[in-house]
């Protein structure tokens, strides 16, 4: 098994797709200039009325120069790979080619190998799901394609999905394509708030308006880093379930709890009102595009012909190395190491706040998974400072991009997945001087 | 390289999801039944319009039937990748993994890679687009969902999507999701015919109806075989730009003509005004799920941030592995060689329906591609005889699969491209009684 390497390679690593999306959020007031310069293209009338709402970028340039060498990049959530046994994985990737290649290359079913759906089967028991059916999983190309999945069979034009804010930013790019009317539930250091839910929830259906979904990621939220308290989950199920609302559970970090105590997924006991959402990006390679939803019983087969409209089939070659990975592999001892390598991490990367961060700066201190978030003071707009940080060396994704109202953020996210300690406390020091003076410019 | 197999192994040769779909529609008539026996259910009401748009399969049960070994597939459009040199394509993907697992396993850009959309253009220019910008080049999970953003780009419920009758069940799955108004134009034995794109456009217009695309396979249709005749080309296009209309140019078999003899994509000469969609499924491995669109300059970064909020990033390890295969493989040879295995499975497959079918049965003689379109008397619905068919031992896809209509149909479908001659001869000779049957039937 490769070693983590560390030091100055690591400052020179790109940031993630994800990454990139985020960001993409963050400056969507000015976005709209760059398409629109051809606004008087006839085929401006061709788009659909949903094609407004997937954001342009207005921050892609500046990735161009946050791809400079020797950049601190605190953006990416991308898993550490390093610590994947490559050499190995090389020797099965041929194998599979060798000896099933007519089956890695060629067309598969639409809900995935029956294999790889049984294997899902065993990781979501570790995750805490000891009653799935694999009649009832259908693999996905990533586990953002299940979420836009979800969208496209229960989300018509205005209707609402409630969420964490703040929440995923791909999720929230895959909702918006959906003309979905995105409303923010209430959370404090413990998560979801039910008595919020309960509130927002009737407020919302006093006013008419059709609730669909509840997505969200009780487990290390991305971007919050924080984890949704045991004690209020059944509780948050119980409240949709009485409302006629489906819990949307994306649970890509559950794995990953550094003490490796897991807390049981919304969808454990609770089999017919949560549509699970599961991940191999981060336990495994995201570069696969393996995800996989965990459909109720009585909607699967809904699910499973609108995911086949979409992709046909998942990855063949994909699956069957994910399947051999799960078979021939110690991917729970993987999964072991990923969570020393990351509580490490988060561990230096708190000590540096500590030790470098301005007093009016506060942070999450998560319990697993990638991320970090700050806040700053109020009133101050993290999203400037993003080019101010790239000058200073450093680099985050501001506040905003996490927020369906795009509003001026004083949060900013720090990923400390894919940096080694030392890289993580030279990008706090780097960052560190830079909230100091916004915070004294207030 | 390996050379083609031939005989038994290749009647047992299960059906491709594509078939699997094609299927899945010729039965929609009985089908709700399935979905709905849950009907009480209270989440039926979360459930989009668009989802009862996203049909349910009657025929998923004979499936089970038809894997049953013995059966010869004619129904399933297959490449066949026996003719690929796997235990090269082997060794490539243990190197991209030894030597760039960094890459190939982590998340990427979701536009895909530089140098694969480099290539791609290199491949459009072996197709007839000689001016393709790389940067225009969006890689998609597949070709199928390419088409997902197109009609996600464009299309609102009740928006005219004009196309072949018949025409690509996929498609046909992919533009109902969107609760599209898909019309279709009438074609012959030369494809489309443009006075009747003309008139059908005139008379929607006359309707009121927002006419966004025609979709077209214009070069050996899949279901058909059809190839669009070079002259009736830009006259199409004109009629569809004086219209505002995109053309949506789904290319997946054009290098696939027997004497490679190339007619000029819809795209060459009109890069504006034509949105054209590229697959690696039928010259390489459709097990990769790698597709491409080359998108109008101006409207290549709405299309881009679409497909970015379906997929995130397109597999990457299959971009490698495909990137390194036209970089190090005799791609254009392969092609070659396809070329010749695939006009002589079409010969033999002619052959065999003339020396077998009743009089009273036509079939269309393509010039590349991989299917056969066969024509029985009036009045004859080939969905029945699917069953028929089964128990006689052949397997094919009757033609209510292949129109939006999903009206009883006198066509079916005959595939190639999967089956040795011999096999083909074989299915034939098992196919034909059951049709004449049901003409004597009459």
């Amino acid at each position: 098994m490769n070693t983590p390497s560390s030091g100055a390679n690591a400052a020179a690593e790109t940031l993630s797709e994800e990454a990139l999306d985020a960001l993409s959020r963050a400056g969507t007031a000015a976005a709209t200039a760059d398409t629109a310069g051809a606004a008087a293209h006839r085929h401006e009338a061709l788009l659909s009325s949903r094609a407004a709402n997937i954001k342009q970028s207005a921050v892609r340039d500046v990735f161009e120069i946050s791809m400079q060498p020797g950049l601190v990049s605190l953006a990416g959530g991308n898993p550490y790979l390093q610590s994947l046994p490559l050499d190995r994985l090389a020797k099965t990737a041929a194998a599979i080619i060798a000896e099933h290649g007519l089956e890695a290359l060629q067309y598969g079913g639409g809900q995935g190998t029956q294999e790889l759906r049984e294997q899902i089967c065993a990781v979501m028991a570790a995750e805490g799901i000891l009653d799935a059916d694999p009649e009832n999983v259908v693999i996905t190309a990533g586990s953002q394609s299940a979420q836009d999945v979800a969208a496209k069979v229960f989300c018509d034009p205005g209707d609402v999905i409630l969420l964490e804010d703040p929440t995923y930013v791909g999720a929230l790019n895959t909702f918006e394509a959906y003309e979905v009317d995105i409303q923010p539930v209430a959370g404090d250091e413990y998560g979801l708030i039910p008595s919020a839910l309960q509130k927002t929830i009737a407020e919302l259906q006093a006013a008419g308006k059709r609730i669909k979904l509840l997505y969200t990621i009780p487990n290390f939220n991305n971007p919050s880093g924080v984890m949704l308290a045991p004690e209020r989950r059944q509780e948050i199920v119980d409240i949709c379930r009485e409302a006629n609302i489906l819990v949307l559970e994306d649970n890509p970090y559950g794995l990953l709890k550094f003490d490796g105590v897991l807390p049981e997924p919304l969808r454990a006991a609770n089999p017919e009102d949560v549509l699970y959402l599961g991940s191999f990006s981060k336990i495994f390679a995201p570069g696969l595009r393996i995800g996989w939803a965990l459909v109720p019983a009585h909607l699967k087969q809904r699910y499973y012909l609108a995911s086949e409209a979409v992709t046909l089939c998942p990855p063949t070659f994909s699956q069957l190395l994910v399947s051999d990975y799960l078979r021939n592999y110690d991917w729970r001892g993987q999964i072991s190491t990923y969570r020393t390598l990351y509580a490490e991490r988060c561990a230096a990367l708190l000590a540096a706040l500590e030790e470098f961060m301005p007093a009016e700066v506060s942070w999450t201190r998560p319990e697993g998974g990638f991320f970090v978030w700050l806040t700053l003071p109020e009133g101050i707009d993290s999203y400037p400072l993003l080019y101010t940080g790239i000058d200073a060396g450093v680099v985050f994704v501001p506040g905003a991009a996490f927020s369906a109202s795009h509003a001026p953020s004083n949060k900013l996210r720090l990923a400390f997945s894919a940096v080694p300690a030392e890289t993580l406390r030279e990008g706090v020091r780097r960052l560190a001087p830079v909230l100091a003076e916004a915070i004294a410019a207030r």
